[in-house]
């Protein structure tokens, strides 16, 4: 276990994703006995899973560069961690060779001094760099390291930081830092129960927000500051945090990802595991990333591809940190919904209307009551009242026993799931009530009750004693956060029932497509559109039967062997825009059409330019079908990526295009397709055929084959574009285009 | 004034805009002198403005159905209005036969009795319609109508509310109401200085939230609860609260419209007094507006033609009430912005990088500080810091002198309007000190602050006595309603900066393209391609040459005149999707050709059932270019609408269309063309040459012409496709659809 380990840290720590290809090529076959267990891409296949529960709850502690000289910083933190060690029982040591004493403990020259073992050693010291071999000497399990000037600093820091991560890699100690903080080692309120928030911050500010939840009554269980993760990094504490029963739910605010696969393994075991993660993810807009770039060092990845890995793995993306705090509070204390329905309940026809519209328009569905629900309701509510959903009680009825009858009766309904009460604002003679038969309600119910408090003011006794003094009912202060949160709560529940890991079938071994396929590739070169075909080919992706020829009367015999009509295309390596040059003639049929074409294409290319052409391609032509885009991409986070989007100008003008990290499975592809705005086109509009969604689900499922085996040596690869002809007739790669890396 | 009133009213009381068609087609020409200014449609060009002071501060108050007798309704609205009364110093007079005395007060029998001319009549009975002719008769200006029952119970109620609003507009008052309440005598804080909030609601419990601002300081001037709107409607209340100058900001809670043009003339009043209207309109969903039907009876209208006529007059639309309050109060109380660019301050690299990312998302424009200010700022601020925007101080600065400093200087950078600062929550040797000196810089600028209040408590001391106590500063429970109402504010001073009305340039009388297309209109009927081609023609838009024939011999004729080669088509009123039918034939060569085809159509048609043929169509061919939709459609609320959208499928698909309420500028129509998300396609892509916009723009102007003086008689008219051709090169109708009312 060290050793996988190990070889997997040290692989990220060349800090390129390249290293994955560089280990793939120079191995042989199936992995031997004892090896990490990789993919073919040379990527892990398993997250590995330290054990950090030492390192949240040490017996004992280091303060290296402990001090009580006043005035000082690191005096102030030696003293936190002071009352944090008398709270929580742990026995605490301070090191620093100029002291004896510090606040009247012994104070030890050097780690190695300290007479017992040492679970965790909190760094105070400006370069931890020369300490942690004293660390890893001295058997210490996990170490803090508060010093910034690392990669958040520019490239000479990076290189510190890289030195840094190599230390602790050979140590045997594992690091949470540089450029952290204590916050691991705040107050967490024990007087809590249920299942808990566990926090994951790249900066210490933008957790505390979630932290001060707590003071509503929300548990947190852990709070883990990355910092610049030299060694240890959001995706473990994914992966541990998900192990701990009482974690309801993973909270982080992230700025960048180390590294894409530990990331989406950490997310995977989570799914699994049923634990729901709630992240902001910056990086929306290129200055985000940029400035998170100069604040953390770190590579924040393109934002679309992020996205899209989040989706496949189902984390629950917000954007700002109140939707972290409520979605994150609503989804580790709802239990699984027993219906997918939402009843909107309020005492105000225009706050039911209102509300069903904003929670509809955000796609929760809202069940029609059935008639004798409704009659059920009506024994307590005027008939003249929509009681359908949105159920409108008109008001009076809060005010007296019937209030608590109405509730019972609507969360006993079988299609609804969730009620969600919009209380415009505190008017006592019924909010106070309706606010505590909610309240009741939810003690005797397993189902989901919501409230959105409206009053801008918050210090209203039904809003700050009733609703928040119950850990039960989930109350917002915006319409928007309540529909969000109750959205992401649906949403998650359906996708860990239906989740399967894409992991185990991922292949570790070479295809015989592969082995046919790497001889086509020329490093950092972009082979001519002949080249790419075969590649497609290899991979057993259909392309028009063609042949390319030097000559006119090639062309004819070439066209006579593929079979009238023809297409004819210029091909050379560097060509690109091959229509907009006037390079491609459709629709020949005739041996005269092919020989005057050869020509005019050959002077065409003179004329604009082109350089030395590969010759002429003469290419079968092809029905028409829906044209679509398959691309493979390379991620600087991710590495290689997937993409199909509708074809032609539409792809170029509206971006309508859907991206996935390998590994995904073929359902996965029909979501991808069914993102696209023009997935309608591909069922067949205005009297078109549906096309052939099978081929072309198998077409980006053999693209993914090539991103796993050779997605590290190709930067880019173009299909478009592939004509999916109607269902059952396939699917055909007019055109590719491919660079190598 | 009081003839031109009456009329609109009585033409709105019919309750069917198709009216103003019918008053417009027995109108001759230009307005005579003393009638109502209506502009070509009859719909009318300038709106009634109602004085409304003696409604809101009315001197003498009569309330019709007062009560004393314990437990009653009735009783607890005579004691808040007798309480309202002595506040504010009116004379209330109770009015009811049954009772000689209230409250001690003298209790008359019937308005006719009250000694004094009433301001206000207040109707607490059941049925008011009884009552309304007697309060004409004793000259009373205004009444409030509390009865339900109405529109809002359905068609039988909706009926009842026709009756009352006719009695209302031959009584010479003005009602508001029926189905509202007392939330305009509410207790408004009279010790609140600055620019208003007016508020408008058509449910009272929905402006429960933004009345309650007042607990935050900010000052409410107006409260306007319409209710089902059977007289008095939003539209009034807009116009008048536009004109008073303590109002800052107009909020609405709007389910649905009275009348579209109501509502423009209002929106443009206040749009040219740039006063910002700030409104959620419910109906994003069927469900809402299904929902909003049954509880005010309410038309709400096409939902996209809403947000386009809101969009036009500059309107701000939100969602949540939550978004209504914090826009509302930031758009009362700013000052016109001195620059448009945003600085993001923070005390945390992480919290800056996170809301630049949120507000780069949203539009916002951050601009990067130049190098002279980054040096004025790393004064103050560590030099391993970035302040370029995001400016992060690091946390220290902000405990000091240098504090303040650092604000004044971001504030005085000309390229900076705004600053925010978001705080993540209270850490108070910091936040504390911050908040303050945010508060005490916004006293001496003129530019906007805004705070974002991260901490989800909100009883802390920075944050409800600091900030929320600074009438200067805008603090936000979340970024995103920062973004939102930062956004709203530019846009808002940035549009009225360049409104200019369109109502000036309406045409009052038809043009001769009317009078040669009216002709052509069948009531009811679905017009053959061909006359609806001529419909176009008559309005000066461009159609392909092109004859109607009915024999082979006919058709190469015809092929000669309009010149080779041609396309031919079927023809029959009824005859959609005539591609999909292979109705449809293109690129004819030769006399042979078309005389085949001739055949084959017909054919063709009699094998799909087609029914009889108008003939044969045949057309120019016309060169290829955009291929956009063009169409006048008719919504319930608005009148006649004009669409523009990318042509083919794609509009279908895509839905990519944008629509526009006539009277528009030219310059509309190219915000129109801007807002579709193919609009690089008429740019010109991958080397396709730019389309002619200005023909394109003109085609859309003379759809509007159409729209204004034809389109009460035309259900529908679609040009599909509308061929724009390059520049230069005009813009040519190869089909259209026509369907008359």
């Amino acid at each position: 276990m060290t050793t996988m380990l190990q070889s997997t840290r040290g692989t990220r720590a060349t800090g390129t994703l390249h290293a994955y290809a560089v280990s793939c090529g120079q191995r042989p076959g199936p992995t031997a006995q004892g090896l990490p267990d990789l993919d073919v891409s040379g990527r892990p296949l398993h997250a590995p899973a330290p054990d950090l529960e030492r390192l949240f709850h040490p017996r004992t502690v280091a303060v290296v560069g402990a001090s009580d000289a006043e005035g000082r910083p690191n005096t102030g933190i030696t003293r936190q961690l002071l009352g944090w060690a008398e709270r929580v029982g742990a026995r605490l040591f301070p090191v620093n060779p100029g002291r004896r004493k510090v606040d009247g403990l012994r104070c030890y020259p050097s780690i190695a001094d300290v007479p017992d073992p040492v679970d965790l050693a909190v760094l105070l010291v400006a370069d931890p760099l020369p300490v942690i071999e004293q660390l890893g000497e001295a058997k210490v399990r996990f170490a803090v390291a508060f010093a910034s000037g690392f990669a958040e600093t520019g490239p000479e820091g990076a290189a510190a930081q890289e030195r840094l991560a190599e230390i602790v890699s050979r140590s045997g100690l594992r690091l949470m830092g540089p450029n952290t903080n204590l916050n691991a080692f705040e107050r967490f309120r024990d007087d809590l129960d249920g299942p808990a928030i566990a926090l994951i911050t790249q900066s210490g500010h933008q957790g505390r927000p979630v932290f001060a939840m707590q003071d509503l009554g929300v548990r947190l269980s852990h709070w883990a500051p990355t910092g610049n993760e030299a060694d240890l990094e959001a995706a473990d504490f994914i992966h541990w945090f998900a192990e701990h029963p009482e974690v309801g739910v993973i909270a982080a605010y992230v700025e960048g990802l180390k590294d894409g696969r530990s990331f989406t393994l950490a997310a995977d075991h989570a799914a699994r595991r049923k634990v729901p993660i709630v992240m902001v993810k910056v990086g929306r807009t290129e200055a985000g990333a940029r400035t998170v770039a100069s604040h953390t060092g770190k590579l924040t990845g393109a934002d679309d591809v992020v996205g899209a890995a989040l989706r496949q793995f189902g984390v629950v993306r917000v954007e700002g940190l109140d939707e972290l705090q409520d979605t994150a509070a609503l989804l580790a204390r709802a239990k699984p919904p027993r219906a997918e329905g939402v009843a909107v309940y309020s005492i105000s026809g225009g706050t039911g209307a209102h509300f069903a519209d904003l929670a509809g328009a955000a796609g929760l569905p809202l069940p029609r009551l059935d008639e004798a629900k409704q009659a059920e309701l009506h024994q307590w509510i005027p008939p003249y009242l929509s009681v359908a959903n949105p159920i409108d009680n008109g008001g009076h009825p809060v005010g007296d026993w019937r209030g608590r009858k109405i509730l019972d009766a609507i969360l006993d309904d079988p299609s609804i799931g969730v009620l969600i009460c919009p209380i415009t604002g505190p008017f006592p003679p019924m909010s106070d009530k309706l606010a505590q038969d909610l309240v009741d309600a939810a003690e005797s119910t397993d189902k989901l009750i919501c409230v959105v408090w409206g009053s801008p003011v918050g210090t209203e006794n039904a809003y700050r004693t009733t609703l928040l003094g119950s850990s039960r009912v989930a109350t917002f202060r915006t319409s928007r956060n309540c529909v969000t949160a109750v959205k992401a709560y649906l949403d998650h529940h359906r996708f860990v029932a239906d989740y399967r890991s894409p992991f185990p079938d991922v292949p570790r071994t070479l295809s015989p497509s592969a082995l046919k396929a790497r001889p086509l590739l020329r490093p950092a070169e972009r082979l001519s559109e002949h080249a790419a075909k075969q590649l497609l080919r290899a991979y057993g992706i259909r392309v028009p039967r063609e042949q390319l020829v030097t000559s006119a009367a090639a062309a004819v015999r070439a066209a006579a062997l593929v079979g009238y009509p023809v297409v004819m295309k210029a091909s050379a390596p560097q060509l690109g825009h091959k229509t907009e040059l006037g390079l491609v003639r459709v629709g020949l049929t005739s041996a005269s059409q092919v020989r005057d074409t050869y020509r005019e294409l050959t002077d065409t290319a003179a004329y604009h330019g082109v350089g030395r052409l590969d010759g002429v391609l003469v290419c079968q032509m092809v029905e028409p079908g829906v044209e679509m885009v398959v691309g493979l991409s390379h991620d600087e986070l991710f590495g290689p990526t997937v993409t199909v989007g509708l074809g032609g100008v539409l792809v170029e003008v509206l971006g309508d295009a859907s991206v996935r990290v390998p590994p995904f499975h073929a359902r996965d592809v029909h979501t991808m397709l069914r993102e696209l705005r023009g997935y309608p086109l591909l069922e067949g509009v205005r009297g078109a055929p549906p096309a052939d969604l099978e081929a072309l689900v198998e077409v980006v499922l053999r693209v993914q084959r090539m991103a796993l085996e050779l997605g590290d040596e190709i930067a880019e690869l173009d299909i478009n574009p592939l004509m999916v002809l109607p269902r059952g007739q396939g699917a055909v790669a007019l055109d590719a285009l491919a660079v190598c890396r």
